[in-house]
């Protein structure tokens, strides 16, 4: 059978079984943000997230500069942290590199994940450098910890939850667009796009100040696009969820950016991937905590009883939510 | 700069520094078997271990089955925290998988892992599955623990140590000497050092038994070859060592194999990598010790003052123990 028909959950749900041997000290393995791991020490969980970034798949190298690179593959692991509601530790760097990148470009690499790592306190403390036959391949893995009492689940959602994100949408799908469809350079909207695209921020403190209320019940972190991204939510929570488009953060680059080429902002910001934002569902008082004034966090709907999944256009019409985010292997 | 100029360790020298920014809970960054993390628990200190294996580098797809792949993958992690007298925890496993790979290929790389990890009471908890323009890529993650007591660097040999070796030397490197060079069906010895380089087994039970006496002080997995395993703990320790050829554990298929195909046996067993035996230096009573008795333990030298590495013939000649193990990007 091919992957490609079976797609990269699919394969997920065939694998798992018979993964966990010691069950004792697993609170949560394979399908959140992150792996939650007991340790001796009952004060503290472990946090454990791994990502793979392959040229020619996630990047083209002629795109960003190899620091821009190196920070984003480091971004991408602390988001995962940063959804369980924990706090980084330690990074390894794993490296596949072909003949034809240089000595210095790796050291660019190496330079931007050192400065995303410094900035959040995060030290690199080892992995593998090997040769590739082909491109680049970066796999980082990253460790963290989270309090037991507020680890945010990607299962905890509850009926009646306000669901909040904590940025706009849309803006990397549109800096990917922007990439892939032509020049940007006298344009200041699609160079900006361009940047949110390539050089995400992780909202660590913002998670941290959430989790710390302990008035949210779940997170994750937007990488496959709203509409995948909750929908995850949804199905681990076995609740449904109401959108109101009305509600949806959209920059006025974006807004801009879609006048000019035609596009449908709403798409993007549902449909839209890589934005490292992060979505929580919440008693609706979150957006009252005197800890998280003059913090950006935005209600954009609700969670309902069922297993609906459902948007409330401007005009008040509601239609499903249809799954259109990002799988690696389905064409 | 091409890597291939610099090297594998030369590159690591220069991307070191820096890596670093939270230095109290590290023991040891880049350059031993495991990063050694201090945790909230004072009793226990983590350990972490990554490798990536990318086809058509480290492997062809049709050596070997699927199952062979997966468990050779962890097997390769498992050793390295053998290499630290720690124990197995749970392991993290990144794919990219190339359209050519089948559904059932990857089932059968599952497979192969989780029996090896079952064996050593390792969970799998997570990872990621990415698409690859060519070929696959594995990337796995494994923590473990060792007490603070027990742990074992490259860094601890001292002047008088005994250098011992948990089981012999060269058979992987002739194992895959044959599948490079032709047919093995009817050569009995080329096929089970066939097996010896498709299946290494982590000496993981040996490595708590030695770690347990205290009477060992450094500890090494043999992957890059004897002679540049054991000049890591040289340089580490800034000592010196000098080989007994005639002590060498050679197994009587690599003597058989080596004198049919016209190879000399210490070529292997000082240049050949893969075998994932462990090498140790020790207190020379280790090999006296009643908890290890009955287990694979073989004195091949000893720890000398200096810098100077030597291995002495059976005629008592002595000459320098060259670097003769695998730099990934040298060429």
């Amino acid at each position: 059978m091919k992957l490609a028909d079976l797609g990269e959950f699919g394969l997920i749900e065939r694998i798992t079984p018979g993964c966990v041997v010691e069950s004792a000290r697993v609170v949560k393995g394979i399908g959140d943000d992150c792996a939650v791991i007991r340790q001796e020490d009952p004060a503290l969980w472990q946090l454990v997230t791994t990502d793979m970034l392959v040229e020619g798949v996630h990047f083209r190298r002629e795109d960003l500069s190899p620091q821009q690179l190196g920070a984003k593959s480091l971004a991408v692991n602390l988001s995962d942290i940063a959804a369980m509601g924990g706090t980084p530790k330690d990074a390894f760097i794993s490296l596949a590199i072909s003949d034809e990148v240089s000595v210095e470009f790796v050291e660019g690499l190496y330079a931007g994940m050192k400065t995303m790592a410094a900035h959040h306190g995060v030290n690199l403390l080892g992995g593998d450098t090997t040769a590739s036959l082909s491109g680049l391949v970066i796999s980082i893995t990253l460790t963290g910890n989270v309090r037991p009492e507020e680890v945010l689940l990607r299962s905890g959602a509850q009926v009646g939850d306000t669901i909040f994100v904590t940025g706009p949408l849309g803006d990397a799908a549109a800096g990917l667009h922007a990439l892939l469809h032509g020049p940007v350079e006298r344009d200041p909207a699609a160079n900006l796009l361009v940047t949110r695209h390539l050089e995400p921020q992780p909202h660590l403190a913002l998670a941290r100040a959430i989790a710390a209320t302990r008035l949210a019940h779940s997170m994750i972190d937007i990488s496959d696009g709203l509409a995948a991204d909750l929908g995850h939510i949804c199905q681990q929570s076995g609740v449904g969820c109401l959108l109101e488009e009305s509600l949806l953060p959209l920059s006025d680059e974006l807004c801009s950016y879609c006048r000019h080429r035609g596009l449908n902002p709403l798409h993007l910001a549902l449909g839209g991937g890589e934005d490292y934002v992060l979505l929580l569902t919440a008693s609706p008082e979150l957006a009252r905590s005197p800890q998280l004034q003059h913090l950006a966090l935005f209600p954009i709907g609700r969670i309902v009883a069922g297993a609906a999944r459902m948007v409330r256009d401007r005009l008040g019409q509601v239609t499903p939510l249809s799954a259109l985010g990002w799988d690696h292997f389905r064409r």
